[in-house]
Formats: structure tokens, C-alpha cells, sequence
């Protein structure tokens, strides 16, 4: 169950610690340039160890293409994009095994996989992971040029002046969440299903799968709750749809209504916290007081926009598919 | 794309004013005792005409069962719930088909039907739909005997005293939105996967299928954005997972953690309110001041605390289902 | 996972002598004009009671179209096509419970379902059900008007003239089976995936969905196994991909080729023989002797072509609208 | 859509002269040992270069593990298994190019992709890639050890002396097919659905996925529709559902019945023959004489058994976990 996407289908794979990462994508019509360039300026927004307050391990993070591309060109054919692991330093991994991190999978993940699971660094649930989702969202983007989605931070540990949040952070020596909000240009009308498979829908499952992601709002969101009607009602002003107002975040009745599309996510702070905590011991069977090792970041809210824009623009990419407004042979070839 | 669910699987069908609107459910396990009776209390919850602040529609809403069950016993075969509309004045609807109605799905089920949509009552955008949906739960609920599911409003209308949020809006003769919040005892460890089917990815996509739904956060939910790691991850404490807090709301990694689940969604006000309002007219090309004709809710959030539990029984069933938690035949004979 | 299909997706429910059977169709385009009369010819040629050798059940067969049509076209939700069960003899089914039937399900569901399978006639795996395929069929052949979809008897009882075929049946008292032949003209190019999903895969899925199937073969089929590479390799002779000879049946490397499609399915003999047989009694745990009551078919393979037809031309709408070629709104208008 | 599988869910992709070949496996539970000493037997039975009438084309075929197991045992995150393409020579293919070449996908290839297919070798519709398969098979076939799943050739060119078949072939200078037979033991009762996903369904789904496959037949297959309904039926014997007979091979509406199963595919002779054929040269425009270059089998039958090993256990082990058979945790750990 580590696949997504209905036309254009993803299949995720790899460990934080293992050797390697990466994404299967099937669905890709033929006929679209790609070359590794093209995957580097939205590698280089996730990467850590260049902002302030995110870690320092640094990986190549180089996409290699082993399949589905010929002459730098997408055949229609299954395409592998593959990260390897180098930069790995298990060992840090393996000394603190007796402690189920707070936060982290470590605990739920030896109760599901009957302790069968690769336990270094997070292992599949690592946030190492999202390197083929912006992989892969390059790839959407791509498909979708005629839009324009952009995530932005609006707030890091409660603070929306981001620099003194991180501050708070390091000067308390501790991690710190935030707050990002998508916003895409251009989108066509019609996007999204009635039911079960409305646009917030399928977004929101594609955000969920983003470590840390807490909560989901569309428009107004939650303080739609506190409005009345006559204020949330966006009235309808033109024949192409446009509203006078946007409170509904350009989603009615789960379909795009051409306006645009506003969204934002709560990032929880990074668990991997630099001060003390409390766990179960394993191997005691007693709570006891430990400390994080490992390289981590202060504030991971820090790297998601990028990730969050590969989300939304693989959902979108796959509806602008189903739509079939997308995915005709030879689109791409000018 | 009107179908939901993996193992569990559900297909929903109908319009607001046509003949019918029902529910198809195929894999649920034989050996289910199941009856009309089973299904009145959820479907009597939801019911508008009781509460002050909802619709003066009343339906029998009595289901019908088509197919799957034999002598009051579900045989593993699919099973159809059927609901006849029987209350239906589709006459208001026809009157003031010239102007979109804002907040509803008028415009964009023109646009994306292409004229074909059956616009009465909202067709099948209808939240008539949700009564379905309950009757779907009430399956999954009984699936799930040892849980317990409640759903629960904490605001109307921004009060958390929800008579007098309810009587704001009568006085501005308003619709109301509110929050509601769904906590789930008893959950086993280990429901959810790590990628793409996270247990919020799962249970989001279901909620998001509700209409009128702007938001959902799990745990501390946004409240986690302002907050420091040390103060928010959970301690773990016993063998079993449980936590000595639970900002995470029951889910850590995508996976259940064997502690309440617990979340909370934000309900827009309803969009068919009282007031005048501003919409394009169709047929004048202008936009003009109309007024809402029809019965409706002042405030939907009252309705939805069953259709949240619904969904959300619908989600765990699916996930039991693959962790091989229910589903053997004879499971449920005695 | 009484379900099929991508984008034009059907899920099948009802039992033989329950309330109804029928099937609900998601996926279907919007603008479709859609009555009851459309689906009267299909559903006539697979009635039993009219050729020699068919059933002498009848049911009035009439299709109830439940949701998903408004004034008479197709709105884009969900088709809900319903048939109610009038003409039912349970007590037949009833009296000769104690035996197993040879060649039914009535073993394996009772196994598979801890003995709650509705075993009257069959139940869910009723041959009755195929009334509900003939209805998709119908709407599926609507969608793909362009194309000439037909099979045809070749043989029954191992005769190519199907008036002996049956004669020997009547005179040996016993039942018979059959081959039968579908094509396909002006299929378009492409239709079918490389892997998993190749034309034939999907064909044969459908295919065997019907009861009573033994075997499916493609053009030159189990012939081709004698043939050498340079006889049975179709030298392509135009631009347009036309074929000197088709032993490919229209088929290569699982993508139709535009040449003709030809497949066919063998048939077994009716398991409902009117002869004494053997089987074990579930009551007495013996083997013993017995016969076959209710009303049967001497040939099922009469009745099977237009059932052929219809998961024939779901498969193929199915693979239509992967390959766009159907689904744009508006397109049945005219 | 080269995706297969529900609950054990493939993706493969490659191509045969492009950079690597391989296949993705979500869904094996965890706590199964796996080395790649495993697959060793199988790829070896695949292999051309040994057997007469075999390819010379030889590849290490050494699976690489790239993610999934963690100290020689599967994790339950998805499994990678990769193959480095070794010893290709695509000069041969680039040479001619101008050719569809009858009986394979070239010609629809170019159609369906616009042009931008890998077509050296076939690129992704190549036999190469059930090396990928038969890895996959690997682990299924690992999964049910229970069980005996074993393929055999009936028949080379007609004979059933298979020796006199592959002469038959070296003498005319051409290349044939054959047929192919695949029985498995101890399967249990159960396996299967009653509509559209019965057991011949989806084995033959995943057949016909094979390269080559013309034609699959079940039990007696296309025998069974010259048979008498009494002859046919095969008697129930004892409790546990053994029949006299085998007629059905082992599936009765749709659900395995706990004898044997037994079924038979037919495999086109290979279609490149060493003979000079005729061919649109897409340069001319006029059908010319050709003879295909490059390594080819003469038989590719005879490779046939192991595939069809694999894509068997692979649908089996699919139906088992559906059915909750294999899939709990530890259940392979001793």
C-alpha cells in the first residue's frame, strides 16, 4: 500500500539507512524532455544542511533515470528514479535501538512488521523519502507547465517573522513546528470527484503521507466554522466562474471552480528534539531519560514546501489526467 | 470515481430529488447478523425536522436491503442499501436554476457535467447522499463491535456553548458552520502504512468526501505548529504503546498507536442561507441579488457527528480488514 | 471484489432468487441519451424460454434505471440499472439442499462462506446475473457506436451444425456445451498496456467472469502452437497497420493493431444435466445418486453470445477511455 | 497500468536494451528469509543459452536487492529487485529499424507512444522482463511453500516428442510454439470470487501478460464443449470436496475447489524466425523482404514453464492473503 495516483500512479521505495531510495511512476505519457537537470533546483529546496535549523547530513541526492526515458525524452513506459544512499551513518542508529523515539515510528513500526523492520534512521518512514516524491513532482510539474503551485512558510514555531521562530528554537535547544500554505495558479475548472474522490480529498490523503503534516485546511478552513453564511458564500461573478470573495480556497462541492486554489498544513516539530526525553526502555521495560543522536533538523516545517508543492502537483496531475487534459501523444513535444 | 475502500468497499450512487440514493458495499465478511433495525438509530441521528437548526425535509429513511443478506445474515456477497426519496418539492429548484448557487456545487457540476448534471437539490452533490453513507457506517460499526466510535460538536457558530451559537444565527437569520471532533477507543496498534496510506491520509480522504467539510487535524492538530518537540512528542510508557500524553491523537507514522484516536474537523456554515445573496444570473449574463428557496439547514455541523462517525468506521473497518483484524468467516455467528 | 474496470467501472450484485440482481456503472460519461428501450434487444437475445434448449424460466427482465439518468441522458453520476426478481421457484433449491450439485458452486460457496451463502439457484453465482452484464454491455456498446461488436455460435456438442448439436442433446437427454466466436471491427490502434494489463489480459479477465467458461483463444489461438514462426507471423502491409493475414487476431504485443479482433471461449456442457448423477449427501455424508430439479438450460451457449458482446464492449469502453478517445463531455449530443 | 495485484501488488519496468530491467513488490508480508541465492534456481530455468532452440543472448541475471529486506529478511516496506542489463547489443536492432517486424510490437509500439518507444529490442515490451516476473514468482512461490506449483511442456511444433518438435524447427530453418501445462497441489478451497474476479480470471489476466500467449484453456478447456454435461460433471466425493473426476481442473464457479489445478497455455512460435519474411519499410513505403537480426530463440516455449510458474504463485499468493491464509506477521519466521 505505498502506491498513489489512479492514471498516474506511484510506487515508493527505500530506507533512511538503506541502500537506497526512490519512485516508481507509471502513468507518465511519452513524448515529455527530462533529463536529471531537470530534477536538481527542487532537490536542492529540499535539501538540508544549507538553511538555518536543518540537517546537516547532506546526500548527493543525484536522480538517476533507470527506466522509461529514451534520447532524454519519456517513452510511456514506466520510469525509475533511484537516489542512492551514501552518506549513511547507521551506527548512531544502533546505539540508541533500546529506546522507542517519541515522535517517531520506531515503536508502531515494531508492532506492525513484527520487528522485522529496518530500524535505522527511520527505515521506510523515513522523511528521507520524500527526496523521490519531489522527484516525482518534478515530473508532474512538468506536465502541468500551464500552472503555477507554490508552497510558502507562513509561520515557524508560531512566529510568522521565520527567522525570529527558528531563534526561539535555538535558544530554547529545541525543534519547533509551522505552518506552510499552497497556493496554485491557473487551475482548470472541473477538477475532483462528488464523492469519495472530492479534490480536498485526494490532497489531503497525498498530505497525510508527508511526515509531520498534523492538519489540512482549504480556504477559510477552520475559521470557516466560526462565520456565517451570507459572509463564507463566495459569490459567483463571471461565466468562467470567478468569485468576488475566495473563502472556499477555489474547491466547491469537491471540484476546482477555476479560482485559486488556497490550501495550508500544520508541521508538527521535528521529533527528534535536541533535549532530554522520556521512553520506555526495551531492554529495562522502564521509562528512562535518553537524548537524541543522529543528525537532524531544528525545524523540518523548513523543507516541506517543496514537498508539499510535489504532492499537489502529483494529485493535480493525476485528475488533470482523468480529465483527459492531459496525456494525449505528442503534447509535450514542442 | 464514486467508490471508497480497499477490502471494504464501498460504491455510492443516487440524486437528492431523483428515485433513489443508496449505498453498494462488496466485501463485507458473511456471517454478519444484520437488519433494518440495525441501521434506524444512526439514520434517526441524522435525521433533520428534530434538532432546532435543521431541515423541515423528513425522509422515512427506512433501507432497504437488495441483495447480500439471507435470513438476516450477510452471505459475503455484495450487499445494496437502498433509500427511496419519497419527500421530494423539486419544483423550488427548477425556479431558481438561473442563478449558481454560492457555495454549492451548481456552477462547477455545469461546467464539469457539461449541462447533463441533474441540478435538482444538488443532484448527486446532495448532502442527501450522507444518509448512505450512515447506513454504510452502521455495517462497518457492527464490524467493529469492540470500538467505540463517538463523534462529538465542540462549537457552533464559534460557541462552545452550542445553544447560543445556534440562537446567533437564528437572530441574524444566518447559517452557522462548527467543529466537531471523532475520538476512537480501543483501536488497535498498527492500522495505517507508512507511505501514501498514512491512517490521517485514509481517514482524511473519507472526511473530505463529507460535504461542507473545510478542514481536519489530528491531536493537537495546528495548536502542534506553535509548539516545542520536547513538549509535544508523547512519552511512551508501557510496553502496550500507551502514551503519558497524546498530542499525537492515536497516530504516529501514518500507523495507530494503540492510544485514542482523536481529531477534529471544521463544518462550513451552510451554504443555503437565509439571506439575500449576490450570484450570477445564467440567463442575464448579470450578477443580481437572490434568495435561497427550499428547506435546509441552518447550521449542518449538527447533522454531522453520525456521517463523521460513519466514515470514520468505514476507514478502520478497511484497515482491520487488511491487518486481518476481522474478516474471517464465522467470526461473527455467535 | 465484484468489481471491474478503470474508468468505466461496474460493480455487480444481486442473488438468483433474492429481490433483484443488477449492476451499478461508474465512469459513464455524461450526455449519453439513455431509456429503458435501449437495453430491450440485448436483454431479448439472452432471454432463456424462446430457442430450443434454453430455460423455460422467464423473467420480464425489465431494466429499472435507479440513478445516473435524467431526463433520458446521462448526467455523469453514477448509473444504478436495476431487475427485479419475479419469476422465482426457491423450493426447488430447497428440497435438494442436501446435495452438492456437480459442476454448481454450491460446494465451494458453502466452504468459502461458512455455510451463509444464499444457496437458492445458485445465489450470487447465478448465470441470472449476467442479465445485469448484458445491461453495462448495452451502455458500453452506446459508448463505442463506431464499432461492430458481434459473436456467434460456432459449435455445438461438437457440431458446426448447431441444429445437430442440440438433437443430440435432446436425444441423449443431456446437456451440451459449446465454442463461441466474438469480433470486433474498427477497433482503433493502441488499445492495451505492454504489461499485466495487455488487451487479451483484460479480455480474458472479463471473459471469465462469465459462468461456464473453460477457455479463451486468440486469433489463431491453439493452433498457433503447430504453426511455424514464418506461417504465422501477419505481414503488415500498410500505413495503417493492415495485415496480409490476421492470425494475431488484432492483438500484438497485447496493443490492438487495427485489424480485426477474433477470440473464442469454449463453453462447457451445463452443469444442470437432466440426468441422474452422483455427489455426495451433505446429510447422510454419502455418495448417492441424484437429479437436477428446477428449470435449466440443455445449451447454455446459446444464451452466451450477447453476454460475450456485453463484456466485450465493456472491456474495450474501458480501454477507450484510458486511451481518450471516449469521455469528453458532450460528446453523445448529437 | 503495469501494475498487477491487490493485496501482493507488482509494478515492473525496464526495457531490454535500456539500463535495467526489474520489479516492484508492495504488499510481502514481513519476517520472510530472502537472500539472493533464492532466485538463483528459477532465473537459471529461464535462461537462454543452455537449451537448444534457446537465445544465445546470456545476462548474469543477478537480482539485486534494493530495498525491502533488512539482514536477509523481508522488512514489509516494499521490495526492489533490480537488473542490470549487461550484454546488450542494440546495433542490431538500430540497423533494422525501418521495419516493423511482423508478430511483434513494433508497429503498435510507434502508434501508441507517438513515437517516443525504446524500440531497440522491443524496449519495454520485451520477453526480457520476465526475468523481472520470474524474481517476483520467487518470492511468491516462497510465500506458499505449501504448495507444489509445476509447469511442463505438452508439446514443441505439434509433437508431443519434444526433441522431434525442436528439429522440426532446426531442419525448417523457422521457429515454433507449443504448449505449455501447469498443475499445483494442495491448494486450498476458497480461492477466488464469484464475479469478475473468479480464479480463471485473474490467472488468466496475469497469462496473458506473458509475451507469446495465444490462447489458455482450464480443466478439459475447449474439450469440455464437445462433452456431454453428464460426462463433464465431476462427482463430489467426500468431505473435503474430492471429486472422480478432474474435469474443472480444480475451479468451479470461479473458486478453487481443493482438487488439483490444472491448466494449459498455448505459446505462438517465436516471431523472429530466421526465415526472410515481408514487411512495410517505413522509410519506402512498400512491403519488402526482410530477415530479422539479433540473438533469438528459436522455441521461446521452452522458457515458457518457469514464467508461467511465476505469474501462478503470484495470483495465488494474492488470493491467499485475500482469503487471510499467509500474511500475519511472523508467520515465517521458523
Amino acid at each position: 500500500m505505498n502506491g498513489f495516483g489512479r492514471l498516474f500512479r506511484l510506487s515508493i521505495f527505500g530506507e533512511s539507512h538503506g541502500e537506497s531510495v526512490g519512485i516508481l511512476i507509471d502513468g507518465c505519457p511519452p513524448g515529455l524532455n527530462l533529463t536529471v537537470e531537470d530534477f536538481l533546483p527542487d532537490l536542492e529546496r529540499r535539501k538540508g544542511g544549507i538553511l538555518k535549523g536543518t540537517t546537516p547530513r547532506k546526500e548527493d541526492d543525484l536522480p538517476l533515470i533507470k527506466s522509461g526515458v529514451f534520447q532524454n525524452t519519456t517513452t510511456g513506459a514506466p520510469l525509475l528514479i533511484w537516489f542512492e544512499n551514501k552518506n549513511t551513518r547507521s551506527g548512531d542508529y544502533e546505539k540508541q535501538r533500546t529506546f522507542p523515539r517519541p515522535g517517531h515510528a520506531d515503536w508502531v513500526a515494531h508492532e506492525k512488521f513484527g520487528g522485522f523492520e529496518d530500524f535505522r534512521g527511520g527505515g521506510h518512514f523515513s522523511g528521507r523519502l520524500t527526496v523521490a516524491i519531489v522527484a516525482a513532482g518534478v515530473i508532474a510539474k512538468k506536465l502541468l507547465a500551464d500552472l503555477e503551485i507554490l508552497a510558502n512558510i507562513l509561520e515557524i514555531g508560531g512566529e510568522s517573522d521565520l527567522e525570529r521562530g527558528l531563534q526561539k528554537a535555538i535558544e530554547a535547544k529545541d525543534s519547533v513546528g509551522g505552518i506552510v500554505e499552497c497556493r496554485v495558479q491557473n487551475l482548470p475548472v472541473g477538477l475532483g470527484e462528488p464523492f469519495f474522490d472530492s479534490l480536498e480529498s485526494v490532497l489531503a490523503h497525498a498530505v497525510f503521507s508527508i511526515p509531520a503534516i498534523r492538519g489540512i485546511e482549504f480556504g477559510t478552513g477552520f475559521s470557516a466554522a466560526k462565520m456565517f453564511g451570507s459572509q463564507h458564500n463566495d459569490a459567483i461573478e463571471t461565466k468562467q466562474g470567478k468569485t468576488r470573495t475566495n473563502h472556499a480556497g477555489g474547491v466547491v462541492g469537491g471540484i476546482s471552480n477555476g479560482n485559486e486554489l488556497v490550501f495550508r498544513i500544520a508541521v508538527k516539530p521535528t521529533s527528534s528534539t535536541p533535549r532530554e526525553q522520556h521512553s520506555l526502555n526495551w531492554e529495562t521495560g522502564k521509562v528512562e531519560t535518553f537524548s537524541i543522536k543522529g543528525r537532524h533538523d531544528l525545524c523540518i516545517a523548513l523543507r516541506v514546501p517543496v514537498v508539499l508543492e510535489a504532492v499537489t502537483a502529483i494529485v493535480l496531475a493525476d485528475f488533470m489526467m482523468l480529465e483527459q487534459k492531459i496525456g494525449q501523444v505528442n503534447v509535450f513535444t514542442t
